[in-house]
């Protein structure tokens, strides 16, 4: 279990539960500012949306970004949340197979995923100011990226036949 | 001169310049700032430093990056800062073509010239925070981007002959 667990430690787990249980009654706003977020540090990045490249309206207004934005911000904080007791990464509503393959689809980088981590800690700094801490931050840190290190996991192409 | 001033109006000029005379006497110390928040967002992006890409120190402590960022930022305000009176991006201690081939040598990518605009406005608004405002930070994202649109236009690969 030592890989999978990833050395999420129960402090760890603990300041994730925490805070994300303040977060929860806020999931929809509070998805729509990650994803507002990152749409300011990387505005290309809203042309790997279908729904954002074909729109006029602005961002914040984009009836389908909302709700998008929300069921990512739950599945990431889910899955950060139940990371220790589960033993490794879960996701609700779909499979890892389907986050790699369309993750690979719309042509989702290294870069991308920088920005998204960078992103989601800053909106949890700004959800919740009075608990946010350096442990905290890594704690959330540490559940991303291995949020990410399974994405990647079933990015990659399969071997040929 | 509608292209190359670019719409840089009086008032932008004012905001950049009163906002630069605060920070030129902080100038080592506010670029410092500037790169460590671009590789905060996209650690991916020291990859493209010879001397991070080959060291082990901690990023702040690296003899060689604060003073390559003071004179990027210091380079950077200054064209804003200059832009309305010179009519056109000027750069000092280098050329704009000089600046094309080194950014189009290191593969530079329109995603980290998105982050880096990010960084920057992050910077400066921390920088001066007392007079930041809504004016100000679009003063400062266009002059911004028309550096970006020269150094892009000097990136572009000669003709085949």
């Amino acid at each position: 279990m030592a890989l999978s667990d990833g050395g999420f430690t129960e402090e760890q787990e603990a300041l994730v539960v925490k805070s994300w249980s303040v977060m929860k009654k806020d999931a929809a706003n509070l998805g729509l500012n990650f994803f507002l977020k990152i749409f300011e540090i990387a505005p290309s990045a809203t042309q790997l949306f279908s729904f954002l490249r074909d729109s006029e309206v602005p961002l914040e207004k984009n009836p389908k970004l909302k709700p998008h934005a929300m069921s990512v911000f739950v599945m990431t904080c889910e899955a950060a949340a139940q990371l220790r007791k589960a033993g490794k990464i879960t996701v609700r509503e779909t499979t890892l197979k389907k986050l790699g393959a369309t993750h690979r689809k719309y042509g989702v980088a290294d870069g991308h995923f920088e920005v998204t981590r960078f992103a989601l800690l800053e909106t949890i700094k700004e959800a919740v100011p009075e608990m946010w801490s350096p442990e905290m931050k890594n704690a959330w840190g540490v559940a991303y990226d291995q949020l990410v290190a399974a994405i990647k996991e079933e990015m990659k192409p399969l071997p040929a036949a």
